[in-house]
C-alpha cells in the first residue's frame, strides 16, 4: 500500500459519506442508512489499520532507545483511541 | 434533530474526510492522521447514534403487532453491525 | 432466550476470564492472549445484543407516552455506551 | 505492569462477570445489566491495551528482519480483532 492507494481509498470514503448525505436529504429508510454508516466506519477502520502497519514496520521498529520507547507508547494510545471510537 | 442538521453534520464529516486525504497526501506524520480517524469515526457513531434514536422513538415504538417485533428485530441487528465495525 | 441462557452465557463467559488469567500465569504468547480477550469480548458484546433486544421488545415497545419516551432515551444511550466501550 | 498486576485485574473481571449473572438471576433492571457489560468490556479492552503495549516494546522492538516483520503483521491483525470484536 502506497500514498496513492490510501488517498483512493479516503477519496471512495468521502464518496460515501456524500451518499449518506444524499440518503437523509432523500428521507432514505433509516436502517439502510446505518448499515452504510456502518460500511464507511469499516473502511475508514480499515485505512487506520493499514496506516498503522505501515507506521510500526518503518518507524516503531527502527526507533531506538528512549525515542523507540515513546513511540511505542504513543502508537498505543493511537490504537486506544481507535478502540474507544 | 431534524433532517437539516445531518445533513449538516454529514457534510462536516465529508470534509474532514477530504482533511484526511490531504494529511495523507502531505505526509502528515502517521500518528496525527490515526488521531483525525478516530475523531471522524466518533462523528460517525454519534451521527448514527441520533439516526437510531430517532428511528426507535418514531418507528420502532409505534409499529404494532408483528410489524413492531420485525422492526425490534431490524434495529437490533442494525445496532449488531454498529458495534462489529 | 430465557434468564437461564444468559446465566449460562455468562457462566462459560466466567471460565473463559478464568482461562485468560491462566494464560498469564502460564506465559502465553501475548497474542495468543489478545485473541482469547477479543473472543471474551465478543461472546460479552453479543449477550449485551440479546438482552437490548429482551428489553426494547418487551418493556420500551410496550412503554405509553413520556414513559416510552425516556425508555428510548435510556436504550439508546446504553447503546452508546456499549459502542464506546 | 507486571504479570501478577494482569492476573489480579483479570481476576476482578471474573469477579464483575459474576456479578452479571447474578444480576441477570435476580432479574435487575436490563439497562443496568447492559451498562455493567460496558464496564466489563472496557477492563478488558484495557487489559487487552497494557498486554499489547507490552508486547510491542519488549518483542516486536528487538525482533529484527524478517522475524520482526511477522511480528509487526501479526500484532497489526490482534488489533484488527480487538476492533472488530
Amino acid at each position: 500500500m502506497d500514498k496513492d492507494d490510501y488517498v483512493r481509498r479516503l477519496r471512495r470514503i468521502e464518496g460515501q459519506v456524500r451518499g449518506l448525505e444524499r440518503m437523509v436529504e432523500e428521507d432514505t429508510y433509516c436502517i439502510d442508512v446505518l448499515t452504510q454508516v456502518s460500511a464507511v466506519t469499516k473502511a475508514l477502520q480499515s485505512v487506520a489499520i493499514g496506516l498503522l502497519d505501515q507506521h510500526v514496520r518503518h518507524c516503531v521498529a527502527n526507533a531506538e532507545g528512549d525515542s523507540g520507547d515513546e513511540m511505542v507508547t504513543e502508537a498505543v494510545k493511537a490504537v486506544e483511541r481507535l478502540l474507544r471510537s
